[in-house]
């Protein structure tokens, strides 16, 4: 080694030469000293065939998603610790999007075998990170070899003490449609960092990067809302006009949506001009919370609200399973966008 | 198309044809149809943001393995219906290795854009013929597009009503170590798949065959050992010896293995003669239950179970984290064998 070199140049070890054992020992060393590794009624954690709690929830939820190198992330866009991160809060978001709490995740996680140990631990910072924050405890998974980086992760919550919980099917006719915070940042974040786009306001590229890289569930946001009586809600992952016409489909209603009233996302709007508006509609991945409630409901809810809450448009008997793009005056309007499906060429 | 062609031929759909939504649909329907969507305390299955139920257990066991095209199978030794068994299977194991009742699963699916609507039918129809037989719901996962093949599945179960599990680290000085079942056929079924083996007898190759692709969990018998007594297993999933050496480190013990009296699979014994007895102790998938357990217990296990239960050693106090072979005076002796570790070279 050149003496002029930093002393650990060249000395970056590959998973290969851990093992799986070893990988896993160093993994599970990592988040029990970060204090994620327990939980109060946690019986068994990871080590064992399966993980084993306690719970007095009466209904419990579970959701999982996968992430795939090349396809739903690249290592060039997505830093190894903002991958962590945003692994477990695309999960975390799916129960806030049910009215839940999130408890525990299982990680599930393919690894080339010339990995870097250094990049798996940013990897587990991040995740660690919003565990944190989140109170989710890490109680088990699987790790191996595969050729290219893929990590499924599982997550566990309890679902409202009530009992009551928001989902897909539960828009009506009548009711009003809203959305948390504002949207598109999270796609312009994308556009920017693969470098399809440049933002000169270094507040707003750092923030249209924050946002699709560290997105934040909108767990308390979703408590909230169940404990208000909203019972129709969906995390915005595929797209505002996406997302909302699977809500649409489910509750067997249509929606009307005032393309002037969505809340799109104000770095997005400086950096991205006229294509914000696009992008607000369809780019996901901004895990927003998008609801529909009625009208007396709604009004408790902005009054409840620590975030911004923006009423869209109405639920409508006709056009079931359609979403409608209309302009202040009621007259249909097109907006050019593209819905993320996995498959389709 | 000619004429004289079957009416299907090139006719094979593409999942890229159907798209995300329109395959997620099939695999809905089917499970649906088969009566695998519900279950009596599920509230939401398949096609919302996360599933829900409602459960009594007082402890709640999860599990989760992936499956990785060309590092865990291949399609020209595992078809797709055996890789849907199998997938399922293996995570039903673990949870009879808890002594637990697995209840849901969670499937995650990856699959080229090329890959074929009808090898996707066959993996959900082996998926759901096992599932069938325990009586598990599939109730949720996500379907992805990938370079490859692969599955990461996640099942759910009930511990024991008693609140005992069976875990890796209650293995006792003085316990003696059992195995269900028989060893070694599913790393013999391998062998012959993969055609490194030719096996001459139509049965034997029929049962190779079938431990390897459509292994049987052990469910029934993990509750029976938890309910008599026992504390400590694991499934044999690694192998006999890398699974113990498992037990070993969780109990802080040693253990002493007398080969001979390792159930070796009848049918390998037959095909693979001499090379039987190391495929017994290191060729792991077999999915029996390992455990151990105080004399007396021993003696109830025995009484009690419907499929031979075999002694084949003792946990000591001495060399803990260890697994040592005697032959039947107690004399070290080596059986050559490797066992399964991911990553390292």
């Amino acid at each position: 080694m050149s003496p002029s070199l930093p002393p650990c140049y060249n000395l970056a070890v590959k998973v290969s030469e851990l093992g799986e054992f070893g990988l896993i020992d160093l993994l599970a060393k990592m988040i029990s000293e970060s204090g994620r590794a327990t939980s109060p009624q946690l019986i068994l954690g990871i080590g064992d065939d399966a993980a084993a709690w306690r719970s007095d929830a009466a209904i419990h939820l579970v959701t999982t998603d996968s992430l795939f190198e090349g396809i739903h992330f690249t290592l060039e866009s997505t830093p190894w610790d903002a991958l962590g991160w945003k692994s477990l809060a695309v999960n975390l978001s799916d129960i806030a999007a049910m009215g839940g709490t999130p408890k525990y995740a299982l990680v599930s996680l393919a690894l080339p075998e010339d990995a870097e140990v250094d990049d798996v631990r940013a990897l587990y910072r991040g995740m660690i990170e919003i565990a944190g924050k989140f109170q989710v405890a890490i109680v088990g998974g699987d790790t191996c070899r595969a050729p290219l980086v893929s990590l499924t992760i599982t997550v566990f919550g309890d679902a409202d003490s009530a009992g009551k919980m928001l989902t897909r099917s539960g828009a009506k006719h009548g009711d009003k449609i809203a959305v948390t915070g504002s949207l598109g940042a999270a796609a312009g974040g994308l556009a920017m960092l693969a470098k399809k786009m440049k933002v000169n306001n270094e507040q707003d590229a750092a923030e249209l990067s924050r946002a699709f890289l560290r997105p934040w569930p909108r767990v308390a946001e979703g408590k909230m809302l169940v404990e208000t009586g909203v019972r129709a809600a969906i995390d915005v992952s595929d797209g505002l006009v996406a997302d909302l016409t699977h809500i649409c489909r489910a509750s067997g209603v249509g929606a009307r949506v005032e393309v002037e009233r969505v809340s799109v996302s104000p770095a997005l709007k400086v950096g991205f001009g006229s294509r914000a508006l696009g992008l607000a509609l369809s780019g996901g991945e901004d895990y927003e919370l998008l609801f529909t409630a009625s009208q007396d409901v709604m009004a408790n809810v902005q009054k409840a609200a620590a975030c911004p809450i923006t009423v869209i448009g109405d639920i409508t008997a006709e056009n079931a399973g359609q979403v409608g793009l209309v302009d202040a005056s009621g007259k249909p309007v097109h907006v050019s966008m593209a819905g993320w499906e996995h498959f389709k060429k």
